[in-house]
């Protein structure tokens, strides 16, 4: 073990000197395609190399080919973080190298999914007696829950979102052979419950956060609907979900605890790293009938009903001891404090856009997302967009809203402060100004 | 910073002692159910801890609820390894928190991916020009597989495999709605190819390792039965593809470079902490002509296509990089010596478990697996199981072959010596004794 806790200091010290310098790098990597790959050796080692190799080689050949997502100048998507204590717990994570397959393969991974689903379901003002475990991304999440919303209503193959929901519930219900149904939206992005048409409809996906405009359906209003015809309801709250630690943003939320399946991305806006994406539903027998499924190989004399008979793949990896340490080492008041924060500097954002001529919000913010646009073509915005990535100083993406391309500021990182929101809007100025 | 640098000390110092302490442990946690869950707090907490106590929590609590995978007395199910240096990388991944979603988001991470798998490849002996990509598990793989089996042959919905294929088969064809034909195997547990129908097949799943004998299918007959009839040939040798690492061991793998698909998990033999499941195709335009799909907000000027584009997830964690480090800290030359050593040590136990009255070989061995049973009633061998696990000295598991409940230990860990294997037999025959 001596190599190991020399290699393993090099290490720790290798991150942290990366997070002290993480600001400093171009935000989104300026290779070009096939380069990275190219700089290393086509052929795999015959011997054995020391680990140090490979440390060296992550800075000076791969180095070029990351896009920083660390960066407090990280604006593009979602904006995410991988805390300190996450960091070290994914260490902790592949040390014990726990494979969660049944109960017995690893008590305290089950036992820990279930009790930091639990606590979290707590923090977001979730009801009492909700199942929740824990799914690599939200593309799985959506894709089981609507899996078991299928197996529960024979017959009936019709899926309905909102035509601004995430790509995801396209790709789930196109695996799944259920036909999907976009309804309309309104001015504000925000499904039409009027518009839905529920005739053979197994689920309805609502979204609290559009990934384009983070608008929020009404899922009261949804859930009427879905009540009364008994459809399956999922909800869609991957990036916004976090933001229901805070009560005072809890309103954007109002209907989520009679939905059937919820999930929330923490490899989001809540500090752990990817990948982690959390799924809670109060029909846990309609996921056990749906996928539990036991070899002989894995029969076992203890009656304890497996996380792995709620999905669809058999073996997890230990992903709740990074959620566990965020929530210990941040507690509620950490994470509001950064939710808040981020709120805030949004809010900001969208003073200093709204205060200058010449450019325009082009979409509500309940978040910490502002869609916005220099008044102009959409070419100009595009080329707006291009010069700004290119200059490595920030990174910020785009979307289409209402048929014109518009810009998104997203802010996520724990570790962007109000200067870094600043330099974004210089740097967005600075270079329409050269256009 | 500061705090991080400390906490990673404690982190890396506590994973080098848990390493060294691991043979200690009992490898089957001996906890009740919900003991662990029980013994935390029901709410989460309010204000931040420091990280130390979720490390003092490791030991005190979580402790008594680990199965040790990490144990060189694991011997149950397929033992694993979490190597060194790839638990290091697994920090780097969380410290760097890339996330694979387009090609711009981290080519590093893209090309990184794909070259490893290209390495793996070529150390695996199969014929170049495959694309290659990372998934979970092969419970993820085989149902990717079987998606794009299902897309390329429309209005065919039947699957088939051995009766002893892994339960992911049966799992991926329930959530595809495809109808899974099993054909009965032969005397040593091996897919018969006279016995499969192939009408209405989309995808034949041939098996290098089955998960309870680990008996090989022959893949090569079943290959040219595929051939004929343009049925998708998908192959699982999720655990045994490793030994492929040794040209001595090829011969197993005869007809696998002729399938359409292939999927070797290097979390199970190869020293890759969970989760790392390797897929291959010489049909990547399948691949994304099934799972492409480009909403407007991941629109990009470049021309690259993405590993997203490949699979159902959109996004993904930085899981070459573990990959990666251990393929170039072991080289050829390391891997081949502990695919070698294991299967000395299976073949070892087999001639100690031959070479005592009352005991039994039931399978053949051709990798690190030896399925054995004492002669007599099934209750008496489920009993010298209970009490061998109870023990805490070792950890093995069982199955079920010709109707007869069977003992199977399987060697896998990096860590396990000819000491351990030799204990294992010790405590069998004691507890056998014993009753």
């Amino acid at each position: 073990m001596s190599s190991f806790r020399d290699d393993g200091a090099l290490a720790v010290d290798w991150v942290a000197s990366y997070l002290e310098r993480v600001r400093e790098f171009p935000v989104l990597s300026q290779a070009e395609p096939g380069a990275i790959r190219a700089s290393l050796p086509q052929t795999p080692p015959e011997d054995p190399e020391p680990f140090s190799n490979v440390l060296a080689d992550l800075d000076g050949v791969l180095g070029p080919g990351l896009t920083h997502w660390q960066s407090p100048r990280f604006f593009a998507y979602f904006a995410t973080t991988s805390t300190e204590p996450a960091i070290l717990a994914e260490l902790l994570a592949a040390g014990l190298n726990q494979v969660g397959i049944l109960w017995r393969t690893s008590p305290a991974l089950q036992e820990l999914e279930e009790l930091t689903l639990d606590w979290l379901a707590q923090l977001l003002g979730l009801p009492p007696g909700l199942h929740g475990h824990i799914e690599d991304t939200a593309s799985t999440s959506t894709l089981v829950a609507l899996a078991v919303a299928r197996a529960v209503a024979p017959g009936r193959r019709v899926v309905l979102c909102s035509e601004h929901a995430h790509s995801s519930v396209d790709k789930a219900t196109r695996l799944l052979e259920l036909e999907l149904r976009k309804v309309p939206a309104d001015e504000a992005f925000r499904l039409r419950p009027d518009a839905m048409e529920l005739a053979d409809a197994c689920a309805v996906v609502a979204t609290i956060g559009t990934t384009s405009s983070t608008s929020v359906d009404p899922v009261a209003e949804i859930a009427d609907r879905c009540e009364k015809e008994c459809v399956w309801l999922h909800v869609d709250a991957a990036y916004a979900g976090a933001a229901a630690v805070c009560p005072e943003l809890r309103d954007r939320f109002v209907g989520w605890e009679r939905a059937d399946s919820i999930v929330v991305n923490p490899h989001k806006w809540l500090g752990v790293p990817t990948d982690c994406s959390t799924l809670w539903t109060r029909r846990q027998d309609a996921f056990r009938d749906a996928f539990s499924l036991i070899p002989e190989y894995l029969r076992v004399a203890e009656e304890v009903t497996s996380l792995s008979e709620h999905t669809q793949v058999l073996g997890r990896r230990f992903r709740a001891l990074k959620l566990w340490a965020v929530l210990r080492c941040y507690g509620r008041s950490g994470l509001q404090e950064r939710i808040r924060e981020h709120v805030r500097l949004a809010g900001l954002f969208e003073q200093l856009v709204r205060a200058e001529g010449g450019w325009e919000i082009v979409a509500p913010r309940p978040f910490s997302v502002v869609c916005f646009r220099r008044v102009g073509s959409d070419d100009l915005n595009e080329e707006i967009l291009e010069r700004v990535n290119a200059s490595g100083e920030v990174f910020i993406s785009h979307t289409r809203l209402g048929g014109r391309y518009v810009l998104r500021l997203a802010i996520g990182s724990f570790r962007t402060t109000e200067e870094d929101v600043r330099l974004a809007w210089d740097v967005l100025r600075r270079e329409a100004d050269a256009l």
